[in-house]
């Protein structure tokens, strides 16, 4: 039996795609990308909205489970931490240091389970004062990553200050861009896509920590 | 707040889109054309390979539960059959009667939790035997739908005889169709789903049985 990559998105709207109308998103885009370029995959979109990193550690290890079986190659994309940062009666819906917590209880999972991870920081939105508070997350998540030695992507960056998806999501619900902000994403990921997936196709992944 | 579609797709690795280099599959083409015609929605694929009806029995309810939540107006399209009509030790995984009682079943919970529903039959694969046995299927799930007065989109008579299908079919891996195979199924099952999505768009679903 040959390589038999398989990936699970596990995040919130933004990888459900939710805005897009190419039904693609970025996770659809780099999926499409890699299988176009000979390396064909099988990606489960598992995003879901208003979902916080509290919400994925609830469901996203028996909803992977479902989908990467004994003999295959999987791979896990976690992406969150926006709606973890939206204000309920004043305050966030997850504290920071308890979305780093809940990460790192799904970074122990994946591990624990053999799923090499790749970790996609969480995008700015509109409203800088929520974008605050998203680059205080960011900054959390790539250091726990880097403590545990998981690839990360920071995004809000490039995208706070790009036109296109700021314009995108202003011009949409304030929150999700449309094609070419997804277009957009999925750029900004894909080198470390790129070499991640690479990693899964020639078999060469070993788990951190071990 | 405004009409909010959410659609769960439950189903096998054909709803997943297994073997198409778009990553499309039929479900993200029937979403994409609903939302480029002006109705935006959010669409969930939850098609996971190898699944018979038994298993979507057992994860699809929790895994619809979490994304449809009270306030959206959702639906649910259900997809299955053919891994339940594969040879295991010479018995199919799961006889006919037993599909047909899993995805009653199955609509139950639907109807129980006020989920409009969609059945979409089983396609054809590269082996004549078990293209038989799916026919059985077919018949068996049409009607029970025509019981249940649940919408039910027989594909497998065209796709059974279509040159595309079928090459792309056996060129694939004797299961799985690719790009064009996909936008065919898509094709075939559109005007059942821009009926019922309709309804979902318009509010107008009523609850079958009741």
């Amino acid at each position: 039996m040959g390589i038999d990559v398989r990936v699970c998105f596990v995040g919130d709207s933004l990888v459900a795609g939710v805005g897009d109308p190419d039904h693609l998103g970025w996770t659809g885009r780099l999926a499409a990308r890699t299988h176009q370029a000979g390396w064909p995959l099988t990606a489960y979109n598992l995003g879901v909205r208003r979902d916080t990193t509290a919400d994925a550690l609830r469901r996203g290890p028996a909803e992977c489970a479902a989908r990467l079986p004994a003999g295959s190659d999987p791979g896990v994309v976690l992406s969150l931490g926006v709606n973890d940062t939206t204000l309920e009666a004043g305050r966030p819906r997850i504290a920071a240091p308890y979305s780093a917590a809940n990460l790192d209880m799904l970074l122990r999972h994946c591990r624990d389970a053999r799923w090499p991870v790749l970790v996609v920081g969480p995008p700015p939105v509109d409203d800088e004062a929520q974008n605050d508070r998203i680059a205080g997350l960011d900054g959390l998540f790539a250091s726990l990553c880097q403590r545990r030695t998981v690839p990360y992507v920071s995004v809000l960056p490039v995208l706070r200050g790009d036109p296109t998806w700021r314009r995108e999501v202003f011009e949409g619900d304030g929150a999700h861009p449309g094609r070419d902000g997804y277009a957009l994403l999925a750029d900004l990921v894909l080198p470390a896509w790129d070499a991640w997936v690479g990693g899964l196709f020639s078999g060469r992944w070993t788990a951190p920590w071990s």
